[in-house]
């Protein structure tokens, strides 16, 4: 699981900071990536990136203002000439289906793949074996969430020694007891998994929120994650600005990330008023607050480690 | 007059050619900027040039197709942040109201100037005392047409000694002189301007032409530009390509500036295919049919000059 950061600054592109998208690469979990929102040049960004547009298979938008949504058309546009060929599903607020629908008719383009809008109307969004995505509504001047992904457990390692003492040889057995709950050998002895795989992995719990006013509301829901993506538009001194445009503040988003007992909080959607001086001064404030705080900057990579 | 490529690829961006844009600055002129066509990250390139978004008074669409037009909903937005108050002309097909107006809609953005729409189903588009446009219709997959500016005669320039010889000495007279056809002086004596200016100085033309099929019937119409910019998606050798797409070919677009007599000729909408060693083998062939040619480069200003 691997993030990058395709735009982090906020409301209009700047030399240092595209508008918003994130970028969650899952190729060896699910040979997929999905993106998080997708502002104008979000396809550009991906260009000077590893990211292979066919390989997006999931889109969430966390809200319809213009900095999130304006690259869509362009992106899904320049995925089919490049031979994506399977679906992308489209998670989002209701108009979004609109917007995308009508830029590409007045475009006269026509998708190689199938597109499948998906509503966030209720909080479990998606689930499979690997994992599950809800959302959670902000509070923003328009409707806003967040997406919370939560990784289920998985079978712990194997334990050679255990094996090895209940007669089973190394081979293409040992893949088959992983993958089952119970495996009968030729000789009939059933070999339980439990018995011999260690404890069972942690799935990891990445939550990328939206636009946001701060608010105590989410720290239930975003509890415990493994990293949190939590916008900081504004520095602690501007905390009124924040207040009058529904954002949030570096030391708020900090404050949430500490009470919500998160490992690693990534402020995200920075104005592009403060300079990297600002910033850097700031961050050593925060971090008194929350010690595993960082900017996050365009093109950087946050890899989510497994545990065990 | 300045003409500032910002996108000068086909299609998808890459990363040395963005998509279609360019910028033609007459801040002397008129204090004015006009955008000619509008594909995504427009507004990012034009971080990258002098061009200032609030200049931009006109801009002028060729054809439906997302990379000339999907830059427009952001541009139009971030122009309002930017503090651009004077209202935008926008000329273009008629679904382009809709598009844009869904656009700022489904994103909740209120621009804080008034965006007005032109119908382009008239040849003659805009006219005033400096120079006229006029759009004329292309050959392409879907409705596209090309922008002749054509700037009006201008008075030639003041004879000092003739003035002179006629008692006239330098002072504001000189600019009331040179607005005016004639001016009664103090003493009743009459000056009339055509007998104390030079011949009048040529107005400049400039014929920026969208996606096209290389066609004659353009000929007459772009004939005697002191500027030419023709799509060159394809070099000579992919001139199937070219049929197949309704696009042309360098060397098509070379024998149309050679008929048509112009003095500069800009091939633009380049492929990304093509390797910069490509591109310099072909201009080099190219040159041999019309040598005035250059490739538009992004981010590259071509300033047309005005005679005497
Ligand atoms: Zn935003
Ligand atoms: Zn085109």
């Amino acid at each position: 699981m691997e993030l990058t950061f395709l735009g982090t600054g906020s409301g209009v592109p700047s030399k240092m900071r595209n508008v918003s998208s994130l970028a969650l690469s899952m190729l060896q979990e699910r040979d997929e990536v999905w993106l998080f929102d997708c502002g104008e040049a979000t396809q550009h960004q991906i260009l000077h990136s590893s990211i292979k547009p066919r390989k997006i298979s999931k889109i969430f938008i966390t809200h319809m203002h213009g900095d999130h949504i304006f690259g869509l058309p362009g992106l899904l546009s320049s995925r089919s000439f490049q031979e994506g060929l399977n679906p992308v599903e489209i998670y989002g607020p209701p108009r979004l289906k609109e917007f995308i629908e009508i830029s590409l008719k007045v475009s006269e383009t026509r998708l190689k793949y199938d597109l499948i809008f998906k509503s966030i109307s209720q909080p479990k969004l998606f689930e499979d074996h690997h994992l599950s995505v809800s959302s959670i509504p902000l509070k923003h001047g328009i409707p806003s969430c967040g997406y919370i992904i939560e990784e289920k457990d998985s079978v712990g390692p194997l334990l050679p020694d255990k094996l090895k003492s209940l007669g089973v040889k190394p081979g293409p057995i040992y893949q088959n007891i992983k993958n089952n709950e119970k495996v009968r050998l030729s000789d009939g002895t059933i070999i339980y998994r439990d018995d011999v795989t260690g404890p069972p992995i942690k799935g990891r719990k990445v939550s990328i929120l939206g636009d946001t006013h701060a608010s105590d509301d989410i720290i239930e829901h975003v509890a415990d994650s493994d990293l949190l993506i939590h916008e900081a538009t504004f520095i602690h001194e501007d905390q009124e600005l924040a207040r009058k445009y529904f954002h949030s503040t570096s030391l708020q988003a900090a404050q949430i990330a500490k009470e919500a007992n998160v490992k690693q909080l990534i402020l995200n959607h920075i104005s592009s008023r403060y300079l990297h001086e600002d910033l850097q001064k700031e961050l050593k404030q925060i971090k008194q607050t929350f010690p595993n705080t960082i900017y996050a900057e365009d093109l950087s990579s946050y890899t989510i480690q497994k545990e065990g």
